[in-house]
């Protein structure tokens, strides 16, 4: 009996332990390592017959027990341990082995490592892995970027034990070189941030507007459930709003802190989408809506500013309003998408990794938080016209937001005039307005830094750069 | 006659020369320095009757000619050219010399400056200078960080050459240590995004929804900038509006390019912010209506996105709305400036700055782009209540901002249905909202967090973490 491995992990806290149960159990011998032995002889033992494993308890041992080339993941924090743990393995390993990051890396540390390794011979392949400690063990949807030698050795087992579409397609793809997969696993982190905070602001629209209760509205959600909004985040706030809270008797929504946590990667969504000049409105008001939940001394010292006191809706007409809340929820959800793939659209051009778009939407409709049927959508529009500009420049999609408008606009409205705020549905709804208009008035925010600051100007009727001497006569000069 | 020098500028492009004239025309004796000398010797052909120059062809005779201990202002770019600069003079200098930075450095480069001189017995100072070139000559706000020691040395020479407030205090303070000067700067400036995109907007509103033309809006304005809104950007729009291409007999508005271009500090004041948790919504609104309105393909492609046709207001009712916009947009400049504000007092926390907001607000009252009558009311506020814990707790703001609500809501409200993009109102009508509410939906994000997770989350009605066992049997768990 050969012990030699087809695949090493090492971290083995519960993503790491899940993932590697995942590779045996689909046939793969899996070697294991963790910086203390414990957690290698706990999941031998726990979870030792679902598989064939090979457990190590050093780096060597554990290197010398890959099949060659090595495909050697890694699984522990991100930044410093990361690079702690690969200046630690890269020294005993040998050209064409494959170092597998499936961390939440910063795509430019991704880009870095692979830099590095690529030097010594070595395929380094950032990848996200997305579908928490579930989709870990049981499927998830995998973002790998690297080499194309790399996928050629890795794809196959990633495709085994990634989760399926509907379709039976494998939730994974070779996204692109070096932090592509990273990059791409951070903006469908934003996005998930942006359908979270719409889902939010829906729910409270339907208690604070329709007057509905936490069940009424887990009701309301279950039939969306059931149409073009049908996703895995609709279906589990159906679960938690229908959830009482067994100590109380109350709601379960209503005895949880109203603070939302965040760990970083919507906040880095947003961060380089403005380094990359791209609108990511949507993301942005959700990271907003979450650091603002949690800042409680100021919420407290605002809590008598002065608002409207609308009393809900008459009960006969709430469910006319919730079925606009549900036209303005989707029309918000294809504004935010349109706005994550622009900037995946634009990080490819940037850093020059030439993703196919229409297979990031559909490695992402199994498996990752954010898998819906709406995603379905999203790669037809792509396998249509691979050159798409934007999302809303499918015909389907552009039909759809344009059926949508005026509940999306009535709801806005609503939810303006009684004081429930909605800075996603707002957002979207600008972002929309915004990109139709004819013209916008970024002609005066130009016309004001060329007053203040000679910042020049260009003309709508011949080409050039222009300069208006405002201290002066006023009279226009060429500026090249 | 000695040649000895009270400061020296090395950097003589438009803003290092009109600082050096300003200081030489305030009774200083300025050295000279630029990389080719030609520029020095243009700045004293030119501009030598208005005081004292010291020009230098070297780097060593520049130092030779400064007063010990000697302050040497830098005005190059941002970035490696400070270094470059730096590096070149640090060797020259003695303990107890200054170097000042008065360029757009990012307030991390400022603080690592500020560190590896310091080391070296010199103090850095980085210093926010606003005012365009207009302010630099004639005096501009300058925002200078650093020591204690240093601002002792320097401070009496900036109090000379800054922008004086109509009570004749000069536009200059201490603000604080190391990077704390270029922060607040920085901030400054994404303020000053916010303020222009509000300013688009009500523009905007006023021609789409009320029908006027640019002249007529020109009118609005002046009329704006003898009330509360009264200000340099007001005055300017105005000045803009009012303007006639010469060309083409055209509103000049009408023919500028609908692309706003920016240089950074807006971008990094968003960064920072949310690397700090602070909700920045207003600026960071502005900053991607710049850049969506450069996307010129993107916006091409979207053009025939539909949308509502609603017609102007008929012109009895023009005025009404006017003055609700008025309502809107001075709503929205308090929620701007409470954004931007808590933003300096999370960097002063974070960073150990210990800085006065009611001084900040103090020193922008003149020279620099975002001077206002407005400002005096902050420095009112903080100087009543230095604690404050936002400027929407001080209760002059709030009865302002709770007696425009109504106004701020119909218009929001109106250009929602209409179809009149407002980013930026919607997003501090949002903001004002959730900070007021008793209950936000962050307790549905927190609980799906939760479920998909594992995140935990905390009751309202005692301590510690929880997490639910959603995939068993749904009981509760301690998590700590």
């Amino acid at each position: 009996m050969s012990t030699s491995a087809d695949i090493g992990v090492t971290g083995l806290a519960v993503m790491g332990s899940n993932l590697a149960r995942n590779f045996a159990r689909n046939g793969y011998t899996v070697a294991l390592h963790n910086r203390t032995p414990a957690r290698t002889t706990a999941l031998v033992e726990q979870h030792g017959d679902e598989g064939a494993f090979v457990p190590t308890t050093s780096a060597e041992e554990f290197v010398a027990a890959l099949e060659r080339p090595r495909r050697l993941m890694i699984m522990v924090k991100a930044g410093e341990p990361t690079d702690a743990v690969i200046r630690e393995f890269a020294p005993l390993l040998e050209p064409g082995d494959v170092i597998i990051d499936g961390g939440n890396a910063h795509f430019e540390d991704t880009r870095r490592r692979e830099r590095e390794l690529r030097e010594r011979g070595i395929h380094f392949v950032g990848t996200g892995v997305s579908g928490g400690e579930e989709g870990a063990l049981n499927g998830p949807s995998i973002m790998p970027g690297g080499s194309v030698e790399s996928y050629a050795s890795l794809g196959p087992m990633l495709e085994k034990i990634a989760a399926k579409a509907k379709d039976g397609a494998p939730c994974t793809t070779h996204v692109g070189p070096d932090g592509a997969g990273h990059f791409v696993k951070m903006v469908h982190n934003g996005i998930e941030y942006a359908d979270m905070q719409l889902i939010a602001e829906a729910y409270h629209l339907l208690r604070e507007v329709a007057g509905y209760t936490p069940g009424q509205i887990a009701e309301v959600f279950r039939t969306w459930n059931r149409g073009r909004l049908d996703s895995y985040l609709i279906e589990i706030t159906a679960e938690v709003l229908a959830h009482t809270d067994a100590a109380t008797g109350k709601p379960f929504v209503d005895v949880v802190e109203d603070q939302a946590e965040q760990k970083g990667t919507g906040r880095w969504t947003v961060q380089i989408a403005l380094d990359l000049g791209v609108p990511v409105s949507g993301i942005a008001e959700a990271v907003f809506a979450r650091s603002l939940s949690g800042h409680a001394g100021l919420r407290a010292a605002s809590r008598d500013l002065p608002g409207p006191h609308g009393a809900p809706l008459p009960q006969e007409h709430a469910a006319a309003f919730a079925d606009q809340v549900e036209q303005a929820l989707y029309a918000s959800k294809i504004v935010s998408y349109t706005q994550g793939f622009h900037q995946i659209q634009a990080g490819s051009e940037t850093y020059g990794w030439d993703i196919d778009l229409g297979k990031v939407a559909a490695i992402w409709r199994g498996g990752c938080i954010i898998r819906a049927a709406f995603l379905d959508r999203i790669t037809a529009a792509y396998d249509g016209r691979p050159d798409l500009p934007s999302l809303l420049s499918d015909p389907k999609f552009a039909d759809e937001i344009g059926g949508a408008q005026d509940d999306w606009r009535h709801v806005v409205s609503s939810a303006v005039k009684q004081g429930v705020p909605v800075p996603g549905f707002s957002a979207a709804l600008a972002y929309y307005d915004a990109l139709r208009a004819e013209r916008l008035p970024a002609a005066l925010t130009q016309a004001q830094r060329d007053f203040f600051g000679a910042h020049t100007y260009r003309r709508t009727d011949r080409d050039g750069a222009f300069h208006t001497l405002w201290g002066q006569d006023r009279s226009e000069v060429s500026a090249g």
